[in-house]
């Protein structure tokens, strides 16, 4: 349980294969975003027919509502969710960073305002771990303190740091939880399939390269982990600077474990990280830009709200597979958006997450017949010089 | 084509098979609205999962946003809705009397402001017949004057009077259309398949039953029709008093034709009509309702905003198949919509209009086994005591 298996590579990109308790990911994958345990305007027979088998949900948003422990009692979060393939959950640490009101951070935890009601509620490394422990995802994130893109060494360094202090905390309690965790929830006696969890740790460090690489050999010192995961990147920080922290890290990488990119979704991004050796990613990107009419394509990215799409009988995108592309053409998707209609949201939401998991399922193929640099210069020349039309 | 055969009877309730040019509907049947040109949340793999086989799209909405010729142009209705059965639309009449803003009648026609853009425009007879022959679907609908519930008999007599002499002109526009119709549009030369389409009469009178008799006594003169319509009930006048209108009339209906309740679709109101002869039915409850989070249920509605769902593990309605009650649990969706997520809208519209069909599945069974009564009864004694959950 929890392997992972690199099967081929081409340069730094690998594909390969990782054996979660609720099924098997190929990777790379693109995980679509659960935010509040929906994949926004999704179903799960939805998320099945476009091939996700990794769904990420939010332990912030699932905590301050409904709360950890009416998912436990009503199952777990693979029951709640109606998934019965893989899950992962963040640890929270992106969303009070991010989301959340005031926010108070001392070595203890993080102390934030829920966007929901207002109220004062405190995340500790221990307290992320035990929400997530109930949820009962296949893997659980460790409490991780993210700052802005740009910020200095000195402060990429104390989160860094703290990050580390965390994570050991993240992993005792999971331990704890593991060998003689509390009656009930998924993880419970008697769950089906049997309670388990693995917990992965994230870097930081910013975009200071020699602060990941110190970050990193005090990770692995910490646990015998089953994957790690790169945080606080594409968070405002340029793309080149973000490639060159990909590209500076990757031959530091244990090969052995899947690496996640935590909220890259955009597909030139998913392309470049590949390339850097990264398997994991997760973002909004595909359902949120989806509900604003902008779709990706395999000419690159269009938005079906443009008027030339008026009476345009072709399919949104040629050649992808979905209902958006098989049932209906580019002028019935502009009218769903003119006339405000809720299944203009699902459709291009639909289509965009089958776009990223048809464009990591080409990535494998590529990988495996080692020609991912020539497929990936093919890609770019069809999808790149595309302006949104 | 067009053909309707009454295959059992018991009492005044039938079960019949309609032939259309774009498939067979089993009746009594219950038609999802696709007020413009979705039904609301719903794919048209949705549709079909839940079994529906004809679909109603409202005239006056296509007319006014995106308008009928840019349909013609995408292929008319079936094609630019990715719906591959059956189709009706109605005649534009209902949404010009209830939902445009000030509106003038005259013998000509209606002029109405469009509610999307409050620009001026006249539906006529001729005008309503040709949007409809531009559309495309298998079954057209005259153009109608309605008129509320507890309209005096004059007043309800006018409008009568003045649908028959508008159905007479929609008719002769029908036939010139047909015989010698426009090249392009669903139904111009090389149309797949060969366009067709059949144009019904609806019946006005308010609850005045001698108007309603007299009227269709003129009706069945001035047509050979495949199919009639009972327009201007379940509009606002006692439930009782439309049971006692539908009773009065069955006799007189010719039993060849299929009957259509217009705008009728609370399961109990559909019983009662099926119980006196009616096969047809459309309205927005089902999905207007799930968006409110109301849901029906073998036990009777219930709102699954009440708070008393928060953790319950039960499936919405135990006896469903649909998505809304095999995947997840009343304390998911419950989250769902105090989470605001577009899911909870979709899945609780996908499991009223599976109940209806479903519905509507029971009722042929009962009429075939010549038992319709006692299901009734049983069905009743479930349905209706609940009070709001």
């Amino acid at each position: 349980m929890f392997e992972f298996i690199v099967e081929a590579t081409c340069g730094p990109a690998r594909a390969g294969r990782l054996e979660l308790p609720y099924g098997t990911v190929e990777t790379p994958a693109f995980m679509p975003v659960g935010t509040q345990g929906t994949v926004r305007a999704l179903s799960p027979n939805d998320l099945r027919g476009v091939g996700a088998t990794l769904v990420l949900a939010n332990t912030y948003h699932l905590h301050v509502r409904p709360g950890e422990q009416i998912i436990a009692r009503l199952g777990g979060l693979h029951r709640f969710m109606g998934w019965d393939r893989p899950l992962l959950t963040d640890s929270g640490g992106f969303q009070v960073f991010s989301l959340a009101g005031t926010r108070r951070v001392d070595e203890a935890g993080v102390e934030f305002q829920s966007h929901v009601d207002g109220s004062r509620r405190t995340l500790t490394p221990e307290g992320a771990t035990e929400i997530q422990w109930l949820l009962g995802a296949d893997v659980a994130m460790a409490l991780d303190h993210v700052v802005p893109g740009e910020a200095d060494r000195a402060t990429a360094r104390d989160a860094a740091e703290r990050t580390l202090r965390w994570l050991d905390r993240c992993a005792q309690r999971h331990r704890a939880l593991a060998t003689g965790g509390p009656a009930g929830g998924p993880n419970g006696p008697g769950a089906d399939p049997p309670g388990l969890q693995t917990l992965r740790p994230i870097l930081q460090g910013g975009t200071h390269v020699e602060l990941r690489t110190e970050g990193l050999r005090q990770m692995l010192e910490l646990g015998a982990w089953t994957g790690l995961a790169l945080g606080g990147l594409a968070v405002g920080e340029p793309k080149p600077v973000m490639h060159e922290v990909l590209a500076a890290l990757e031959p530091r990488l244990p090969p052995a474990l899947p690496r996640y990119l935590m909220g890259v979704g955009f597909p030139e991004d998913l392309v470049a990280a590949v390339e850097r050796g990264v398997d994991l990613f997760d973002c909004v990107a595909p359902t949120r830009h989806g509900r604003n009419g902008s779709a990706f394509t395999a000419d690159g990215p269009l938005n079906i709200r443009n008027a030339d799409y008026r009476e345009d009988p072709r399919p949104l995108d040629v050649s992808c597979d979905c209902e958006a592309c098989t049932a209906v053409s580019r002028g019935y998707l502009r009218h769903l958006f003119v006339a405000k209609e809720l299944l203009g949201l699902r459709l291009l939401s639909l289509h965009n997450v089958r776009y990223l998991i048809r464009l990591t399922a080409e990535m494998r193929a590529a990988i495996r017949r080692h020609a991912f640099g020539s497929w990936a210069d093919e890609w770019r020349r069809r999808y790149l010089p595309a302006r949104p039309r």
